[in-house]
């Protein structure tokens, strides 16, 4: 079956949730969100391209920053409502410089840092 | 930091993302949503617990159909807005029987099934 991004389901906003996985680690390294055209892009162009909520705006990750996400290979789940992307991550994937967004734990109730910025 | 449920960043419907991930094997399970008790609930009992968008209640994942998701950890991203959850996944984690919700690929354009339900 020829895959349409318009025929995923989206949220009244147009959107639906991308977790970024890292391909060769499996390492969950963030969620962010896509409408149909950043699904489209990422696929056209092998490079992973969010829409911004804060910024209204298509957001390539890492276009400023370097950390660019390659596309390894998306997924598209049972509900059609949410995507799985493997990537080739450049560099730390969160904003904080670390490798993933995940890097807190709630261990007995507290919170515990798991991992530093990447220097 | 003594980790408080209610001070995660829930959207407009009260819910956040919440990503299972299986904790030995690494595969992304599913992504359903939860609200501050649910993940309250999920913390208290070991029994991972999301809220059902469509059925509007607390859906303890498996009690049903017995594919109870067991809570190994659960992580909380940078910007508080989503939850990973590393899980220890009785039988298959998706309602049509896969053992992940994300088993269709788009490769060239084409979607591509990866894995039949379980039997």
């Amino acid at each position: 079956m020829t895959f349409d991004p318009n025929a995923l389901k989206f949220d009244s906003s147009g959107l639906l949730p991308a977790i970024a996985q890292d391909a060769a680690s499996g390492e969950v390294l963030m969620l962010a969100w896509m409408n149909a055209e950043s699904v489209a892009r990422t696929l056209e162009t092998g490079k992973v391209t969010y829409w911004s909520r804060s910024r209204q705006t298509f957001w390539v990750k890492g276009e400023t920053s370097g950390h660019l996400q390659h596309l390894v290979e998306m997924r598209v789940d049972c509900d059609r409502d949410c995507l799985l992307i493997f990537v080739r991550q450049e560099g730390p994937a969160c904003h904080t410089n670390r490798r993933t967004c995940f890097y807190t734990a709630i261990r007995d109730g507290v919170e515990v840092e798991l991992m530093a910025p990447m220097v």
